[in-house]
């Protein structure tokens, strides 16, 4: 049987499912009940979903979950994270509450400028192609006004365009590199629809050289080194202790692990894996590209030569300080904003925040989950409290009723949760 | 009214709900019709779903999708994909069958090697440090044989141990640096496990060093260069050419915007963005982790001190060919993968993969995804492609009726989808 299909996209939803299972599962019933159980009852909102892309099947479930008390310049907030890794709520939440009663997160934006670029071939001389790109601006940006209008309008659009001069890295290789304020958006429609007028009017205009110029492509860029938030948090030495734990103790080893992040690659990479554990529970739950934010931090974590940490620690004159600084390019208008009912649902638990207050929030988290992972770590170890979390999904995997959920959360308050250990507990309560 | 919540864990998911929409949606019952309208009908799979992450409210939906025509090594898949991006599972598709038609996707993994560290202090002589280490090294092996037994047992486990002197770029600062084989399991937890086992060996010793040895923590690297992939397409120039585009131009075309990608960090990022879009669908549907391998990704695109392209392409003796070579730690073991119905679904679909041939699909999605955005750049541009993916979703958004889509899809077949054309269309439909 072949397993090749022509017109796949063209088929009904039932029939790709019914070709999917036929083909890859054997016609196995249950596999078609299992993608059917997930679909909505109500119709309509389902047919909205099945529209996000082609040849879509099923709904896949993340869970959606809330860290309250999170204190952000004095404003409390209940940030609502999408996310499958069983303690990043829970680190977040602890965080929140722990910095609440110390004052709180502090946050800025420092920058909002998004970018994008034409990249062409010329194969002339540069003095030429520079006057020509002089005499042409003006009208580069005066033919992208139908496009720009709007968000002129509203305060945004173009910038600036430089003609840069890439030949030594590549020959006749030369780029428009523009610079866009998109406000609210996150921009990436406008930012290419806007680029490719440019790349237009450049060839239209072309036949002015002695030259041959060529377009290769015309894209917005996802580093965004200029459109940065930071987020802080302050106490003093003191003010750190818990029961456990010896508060100069802590802050000296707490500032160690940052140090070790900053010169160690190998351990920067899992440093910032967890600040993004934040922060991409925070940009799915709103409707943001996490793709697109993860690329240009970790493109950003590595712009001095060495893949480095994102965050910041240090004591001075006793008062410890803990924080990020990054790139953010977020929406809060277009894309999934006003269409995935639960992204809405996020967006107004956070109050309907601007661009620049959702770049904080994401922040916060960010630094929130690394403060959480950094504690673990530098006390008990991270796999006591992530394994204590994963215990339910263990038995969960043993179909455990709610009898035995609790008796075995009970038994592992005081003993080691390990699979295997969890495994044991199980077998044992069914003998 | 206070924003701020004591217990909020503790509280039903009902009180959790209440809680929010009192407390930041002025008790809104729409709300929380919507928080509701989004559980599954099926009280026992909801509470599998509430049990992954804490705070749980309702599901967040991603779709998911299905590529079909994808020919790996001679194997036809279809590939199931978790993303919100309208236009990816499109392009996913069209790359495939193109390729399918000409030989197919080739890949091999390269190497399987994971990474641990325990970070440590010592404030003494190395050379006593290092014969201490190589005295206990087997002890260090053998306290953690309970951890690691099973594993070992497949012919996995600790592969090796080292000490690593880091006190030139930190005072006192070690590492032991331990390298493991974790099979099809994506290991986090065992790693950390044999880690933080590792780390009480060291400390329980440590009375025989003249001086103090401090652990500051212990924790597994998303770094991971020696876990590799590659996968790679190849036909004759001539081949490449299809109704709208010359051969030979497009694969000069196509090899120059991909060298641009790697001389250019601002390029390099949007470039590698695209390519997570493929491989990170194909992570979630497979319950993986996919914070830990954009981490891993993005690192290893730095790892030669200038962010760059994680794919290649060539022209030689008139045969073009195009690849990828990156690295992913994915799973097919615990975790999610036995645990989400719709996991356990996308493994079966691909056959119950290894973790070796989850990392061979996944490449080769980011690499079709490569292959389908340069493509649309240096043609026709990606704002065509998307934005047609994206009118549905436009459409949606103004709650078109299934006769306002079919006359409006219809009218956008010959002309330019932007946000504002579509809008025009509609209420010039109303009137």
């Amino acid at each position: 049987m072949t397993k090749l299909v022509s017109g796949f996209s063209k088929l009904t939803k039932s029939e790709k499912i019914d070709w999917l299972t036929h083909t890859y599962l054997n016609g196995d019933s249950k596999a078609k009940q299992t993608i059917l159980q997930y679909w909505n009852s109500d119709d309509k909102l389902q047919s909205l979903h099945d529209d996000f892309i082609e040849n879509t099947i099923s709904n896949f479930y993340l869970p959606l979950g809330v860290a309250p008390n999170f204190s952000i310049n004095e404003k409390i907030y209940a940030i609502p994270m999408v996310i499958e890794e069983s303690s990043v709520v829970a680190a977040a939440s602890k965080a929140a509450k722990f910095w609440e009663a110390r004052g709180g997160f502090k946050t800025e934006v420092i920058s909002t400028e998004k970018i994008g670029q034409v990249h062409f071939t010329y194969n002339g001389e540069f003095s030429e192609l520079h006057g020509f790109f002089k005499r042409i601006k003006s009208q580069i940006i005066e033919d992208s006004k139908p496009i720009t209008k709007n968000m002129d309008q509203r305060g945004g659009g173009i910038k600036d365009i430089v003609l840069v001069n890439k030949t030594k890295d590549l020959k006749n290789y030369y780029q428009l590199h523009a610079t866009f304020e998109t406000l609210d958006a996150m921009g990436a429609n406008f930012i290419n629809t806007c680029l490719e007028q440019f790349a237009n009017t450049l060839k239209s205009n072309a036949h002015q050289l002695k030259n041959d110029l060529n377009i290769v492509m015309s894209i917005l860029s996802n580093y965004v080194p200029n459109c940065l938030v930071k987020a802080s948090v302050s106490c003093k030495v003191s003010e750190l202790t818990d029961q456990e734990t010896d508060a100069n103790e802590f802050a000296e080893k707490f500032v160690q692990a940052v140090n070790i992040a900053k010169i160690e690659p190998y351990r920067a990479v899992t440093h910032n894996k967890g600040i993004m554990n934040g922060i991409d529970a925070v940009v799915l739950a709103t409707g943001n590209d996490f793709r697109a934010v993860e690329a240009g931090v970790h493109a950003y974590a590595s712009k001095d030569g060495k893949y480095s940490s994102l965050t910041h620690a240090k004591i001075e004159a006793d008062t410890f300080t803990f924080w990020i600084e990054l790139p953010l390019a977020l929406g809060t208008v277009g894309g999934l904003t006003k269409l995935h009912p639960l992204v809405k649902l996020a967006l107004n638990i956070l109050d309907n925040p601007s661009a620049k207050d959702l770049m904080q929030i994401a922040a916060v988290a960010g630094l929130a989950q690394n403060f959480a992972a950094l504690r673990s770590l530098v006390t008990t170890g991270i796999q006591e409290g992530h394994m204590k979390m994963h215990l339910m999904n263990i038995l969960n995997q043993f179909n455990a009723s709610a009898e035995e959920k609790t008796l075995i959360v009970n038994q592992f308050k005081t003993e080691t949760v390990t699979h295997s250990a969890v495994v044991n507990a199980i077998e044992k309560l069914r003998r």
